[in-house]
């Protein structure tokens, strides 16, 4: 097996061919390359040298790689600056699912544009239909599945004949004449057995199969639960009407994961990895101004004990201290728990349990911080009360920090919001307010 | 297809059954659950019950179901408790990955003592051998290969052989007399092909392997990015030593994801999701002592001021806000460059480019932003000279915000460290001490 070249040495071979203008050359190196590296060189493309080298690909290598194509935004609106005849050709060579991901993004008279011009459109219709991140949004209707009157011998005629139209079918699907479905049959049982054998006899029942509405997080940790390679999808009247594999799965779990981050961190889960500036500002301004609303909230506390700052300005330098470090704390907290609710099926009830275990934590870790602050304050203030009041506020915002970043994310769970959008922004707020109102009331009663 | 019992159902009939101290019953019902329902309810056991079950369970059962436990600290540790016997008998029926993993979480002696009792050791060994997150430390030794001197009908021949000792094979490794890989070969096309022709003319080049020290999460990336069911490990030599599938990798997908998001707020990754109050502290403590010393580097800034404040105590009342914001613009670029670095293979220069879109970012929300504070500021302290300080600070923090939010990850990628350690602690502390230097520097200057 020889060394393959590095995705950075194929990409500045596509743009020397772009730049000669040896197209001969350059459709017969592309077509040559792995769809998924071809894809990495159409991300990487300018928009023109894209257009350019999807008109030029057969239309094969052309719609794989487009189905690869992750990072751009909208490989749809691609698709569309294409010509209809290209569209068409292109569109026909997608498994469904990928062709109705792409059509899905297109305008509705693109969109319609572009159905008109498919063989059969159908299937893609009938996906269209299905919310994009359900489990029917991502499930392809491609699968291999037979009868569960026929023998072994005959269902493997009848696997035969459909392997060839579908690229890797890992599971078959056995159903009954009313298309529900009755269990699963390994490939490997029905070549071993005798032919004569009805195939009810080597069905499984399958660990798991999920309904068409299920969100796909859900349809991702139940087949990542029981490493399953691919999970049937039924409709609500048990039919089976379509598959999810693990690479869908696969890149469910890396979407879901890129949106828990950036909701985290206060982005919207819009905002594209590689989107534009003004991309950036929409999806990041508005939760900024919400921050400002509440930053506020917090400052405002800190505008009623003017008069004890005036007096004591050593604790205007101690509020970031007290503030920053509930801020930092609530954040593990929130880490750790909402991490937590997303890879276990705990119940709301064991769930609340975490908020006891943070307020101990808290308890715990701020009581060492609290000490190390306060000594710190008494060698700089020479009061001992000012080391008490620093002590109390960093020990009672820590403990609050931990209540916050445990019990925002698992009321939100609880009544159904996803608890990633208890975002570090809240949990900040909430410390900064208490951590404000614990140091400068404190200090108001006990020194002044 | 009949309605599954839940997760909690189960559960509870398990520990129903422990109490009425039924053990037939008990035994029949676990074994009858699939391995992964019987890895939860063990997971949500007292340890001690936890012991009881697994010391009752036929073998296979009680193997399957380790190997599947997945949120419990160490399960390797619980393997420990249970008779010298019955852990050999347990270890034999593992997965020779599974088995690694285990007994690579025991202490020495415990190793060397459940080594002992195996059958054949010199497999686990090896596996022992690789680093645990490496290519070599998740992958199976188990598969499927066959000699590329072969024809298509003898090849097939061997398969079935392979295939009684080995779960789901997916992929057939074809190799040279040497051990080396020459290719991989689909059933289907054996299936099909004349009996007697040659393997080597069904053999494809696999669009990846992997060697024996890559690292796990890279073996993800490129087994994700190549939607492959199972890929080969190779030694340096070349030769096939074994091969990681599709559910291994979502489970480093997932691990790796936990760690981002731990790391990201400072939590030690070692953190067990459910891990005890002592384990939090253990793992949290440290991360704050680190962010109690950056916020003193802060809080000095405001120290070194204390005049101005005494003069204008409304700047104390600004400074969380000036601050905060910019904390919190900067975890936003923070959050999408540590995502953008994790998920693409972009070169160094390429993401060099993000950060002259986040200063860019940075200019555009920094005004908007300001241009309220000011706003504020002067209706407040009825001062326009006061709102051009807000102004200039909250602007100048902003841009600093998506410089610090951009740079440091990917300084610290460039260098060859996880940028996900660039947690928000380190971006926060940078845009207090911008934050309070700006607000009160200018103050000093264009107020007093």
């Amino acid at each position: 097996m020889s060394e393959r070249p590095s995705a950075e040495e194929t990409r500045s071979t596509v743009v020397r061919m772009l730049t000669s203008g040896d197209d001969e050359s350059l459709r017969a190196y592309a077509a040559s390359l792995h769809p998924s590296d071809l894809a990495d060189v159409l991300e990487h493309l300018e928009e023109s040298d894209r257009v350019r080298l999807l008109s030029l690909l057969p239309a094969g290598p052309a719609s794989d790689a487009l189905a690869e194509m992750e990072d751009v935004e909208q490989p749809g609106a691609l698709l569309a600056q294409l010509e209809p005849a290209r569209i068409a050709e292109l569109v026909s060579e997608l498994a469904d699912d990928d062709a109705a991901d792409l059509i899905g993004e297109l305008e509705p008279e693109d969109q319609a544009r572009v159905l008109a011009s498919v063989h059969d459109p159908v299937e893609i219709e009938e996906l269209l239909h299905y919310p994009p991140e359900t489990a029917g949004g991502i499930m392809t209707r491609e699968l291999v599945a037979v009868s569960s009157e026929l023998t072994a011998g005959a269902a493997l005629a009848s696997i035969r004949r459909q392997a060839a139209q579908v690229d890797e079918f890992f599971t078959i699907f056995v159903v009954d004449p009313d298309g529900r479905l009755r269990g699963v049959a390994s490939l490997q049982g029905l070549v071993l057995s005798d032919p004569d054998r009805p195939i009810t006899e080597l069905v499984e029942e399958p660990p798991a199969v999920v309904p068409v509405h299920m969100d796909q997080e859900e349809v991702g940790r139940i087949l990542s639960r029981y490493n399953l390679v691919s999970i049937g999808v039924l409709d609500p009247l048990g039919r089976l009407v379509g598959r999810v594999t693990f690479d869908d799965v696969i890149d469910v779990i890396e979407a879901e994961t890129t949106e828990d981050i950036l909701r985290f961190a206060s982005v919207s889960e819009e905002e594209e990895l590689r989107g534009s500036t003004r991309d950036a500002v929409r999806s990041r301004l508005p939760w900024l101004l919400i921050n400002l609303l509440t930053a506020v909230m917090a400052a405002a506390v800190v505008y009623l004990f003017q008069g004890t700052i005036r007096q004591l300005v050593l604790l205007a330098v101690a509020m970031p201290i007290i503030a920053g470090m509930g801020g930092n704390a609530g954040t593990q907290a929130l880490a750790v728990t909402v991490r937590r609710i997303a890879l276990s099926d705990e119940t709301t009830r064991e769930l609340w349990s975490v908020v006891g275990k943070e307020l101990l934590v808290g308890l715990i870790n701020g009581l060492v911080l609290g000490l190390i602050g306060a000594l710190a304050g008494v060698l700089l203030a020479g009061r001992p009360l000012f080391g008490l009041v620093v002590l109390l506020a960093m020990w009672g915002n820590l403990v609050v920090a931990g209540f916050a970043g445990a019990f925002i994310p698992i009321f939100l769970e609880s009544v159904g919001v996803d608890p990633a959008v208890a975002s570090s922004i809240f949990v900040t707020t909430f410390t900064d307010l208490c951590g404000f109102f614990l140091l400068l009331g404190l200090a108001t009663v006990v020194l002044l």
